[in-house]
């Protein structure tokens, strides 16, 4: 044994019941004491914690595990966060995570690296549940998790016809939501700038907006691929759609980041936003309400979207996890700033009075 | 026993020495297929993935870890996920983290919870060593993880007298190099915008940036308290700094986000940047180099600050680990983009020709 482990063994000594002891409370007062989420008045807290921390008393989740099998740990993978969206995201699900007692184990794939390559690694840690963001899994991946019984969910995507939960923002709703928006303020040549092309997230936001174009009686609207999420991609799609003979009077981009580098494309050409061109984005990253930006987008529900999903695993509430595979679809709203003008009451060419969205 | 348990207990009953067999490989070329670094034929790697899949085997890092008092899991402590700065640290981290064999776990202390108060319950994860961003530690709290023998680092801070690993850029550096850079281009009126008043990181930019414009034989330069490094707070301390009666020439921004914050406020107010005044921030987060900011700032070197925390805690490298307790800092570069100007060359107002640094 090395001396590390002799040091940690002499630590792991002093129990619960000791620290109970010393305190006069119950053990029960201990172990709340340790979990995040538990009932505990602050001081008492506090007052365990001294006490535990003085006697080189702490618990053993690890060795606890062998006996509960549940490690009070979930996988989050995730895989871009160079995007702002998916730090948030990262952030709601580990408050949510970390509010259920439980704490997150994070993994970031390299660039090119497969999530199926991922799966048996973390299945290693024995973890209560896996969060997969911004990538899919093959259905023989998805059986090998069932047959462990480790609960998997799927953030922001899902695969039809899986057998696997699934938690998403209805982005077709949101695709509807946007061309309703650009209908009631006029605008009369409208263009999606499209994102990854086999996401499920942009193929429904682009469903919906030209089915409700569609439906609201429009005749002609303009497509460009963008083919990533990234600034650079929306900023070349711009140019490439303003060069058109048809020029779009309004452009909705498939995500913030894109519609950022949208703006600065048309900026550079010498059009205004918005007088010239509406433009619309997707999630409500903090940098949309920043002045220079101002950008209408969908605001993704992600606290809400966080929350479905670590209920769908069976955390938090347990026993009401539903046994059948399921996808739950929730809605986004549209967040209004200044990167669209209403066609309809200003003159074009006239600007607006400018209304500032700070938060 | 539940139901979960028999299952998992069914499926841990395959073991290395079984999947080998079936192959007709060594145990070890098992082992080295399921360790994340190790170094075997990709074409093998799959075979035995594959062939483990289907028998229903996969190693227990968990129950492993009470032989070898190892979990390789790497705790991360990072607060705050919505400034762009710090996605990048926990990319690069948990990158780094990975590259070792190791996971991370990550930590979000709720708004309000102090660090102090996650320790415990961190340390009942029996983690290997504990990376903490964004916060500083007790000298009791580091006591007690010296007790432990638990490892820790401070990233992107350091506690002067404190017993504890720390990495941190060179931010005094930092604000030398700006300072250098201001007067080479003829700004006379130089001012500073800090940050958090009380983390090092601010006071070691100020420390710089001041006494280097002192040793240049500058005499006069303004400071204006942002009080925190987000961008409501470069908005109002741009706009306080323009108003006073000696206008600065170039302001430095303690943070990227601050210096965006910063651009807006001056746009807002009809001041031309760099024209009117040069912007410059510290961080080189993505959106810095976006066409609209352009925003000339210090790049952190997060890559190579990643690289040595994970050195000093002993992964990676085993047996390279400091004995004492070690502070490392590391140099960022100046990364020169639009929003600064050589009033040396160019007759103020005159629009110098406009370099677009796209990446």
């Amino acid at each position: 044994m090395t001396d590390v482990a002799k040091k940690r063994r002499v630590a792991s000594q002093i129990t619960a019941e000791d620290v109970a002891r010393v305190l006069g409370v119950s053990q029960s007062t201990i172990s709340r004491a340790f979990t995040v989420s538990a009932s505990i008045a602050e001081e008492t807290k506090e007052r365990v914690l001294k006490t535990a921390t003085a006697l080189g008393y702490r618990p053993n989740v690890i060795a606890r595990s062998l006996i509960t099998r549940r490690t009070s740990i979930v996988a989050v993978v995730i895989e871009n966060l160079a995007d702002p969206f998916y730090p948030l995201v990262l952030d709601a699900l580990t408050q949510r995570i970390q509010s259920c007692g439980c704490q997150t184990l994070l993994f970031v794939p390299a660039a090119g690296q497969d999530v199926e390559d991922i799966l048996p690694m973390l299945l290693q840690y024995q973890v209560d549940a896996i969060v997969i963001t911004s990538a899919t899994l093959s259905s023989t991946m998805a059986r090998t998790c069932a047959l462990r019984e480790t609960p998997v969910v799927l953030f922001n995507r899902y695969v039809p016809g899986l057998d696997i939960h699934a938690v998403s923002c209805d982005n077709e709703a949101g695709g509807r939501l946007v061309a309703e928006f650009l209908i009631k303020t006029g605008h009369v040549q409208p263009a999606y700038v499209s994102g990854l092309p086999d996401a499920t997230t942009n193929l429904d936001r682009e469903r919906g907006f030209v089915s409700r174009l569609d439906e609201l009686g429009v005749t002609s609207w303009l497509v460009e691929e963008g083919g990533s999420y990234g600034h650079e991609a929306g900023y070349a799609a711009a140019k490439r759609l303003v060069a058109r003979r048809a020029r779009p009077d309004a452009i909705f981009f498939a995500s913030d980041v894109m519609a950022f580098g949208g703006i600065e494309a048309l900026r550079e050409i010498g059009l205004r936003v918005p007088e010239d061109i509406s433009v619309l984005g997707f999630d409500d990253v903090p940098m949309a309400a920043w002045p220079s930006n101002a950008l209408t987008t969908i605001r993704q529900p992600v606290k809400e979207m966080a929350d479905e999903a670590i209920a769908l695993v069976g955390l938090g509430s347990p026993g009401s996890a539903p046994a059948e595979p399921t996808t739950r679809f929730i809605s986004g709203t549209l967040v209004e700033r200044t990167s669209t003008i209403d066609r309809k009451r200003s003159a074009v060419g006239r600007r607006p009075k400018t209304r500032i969205a700070r938060h």
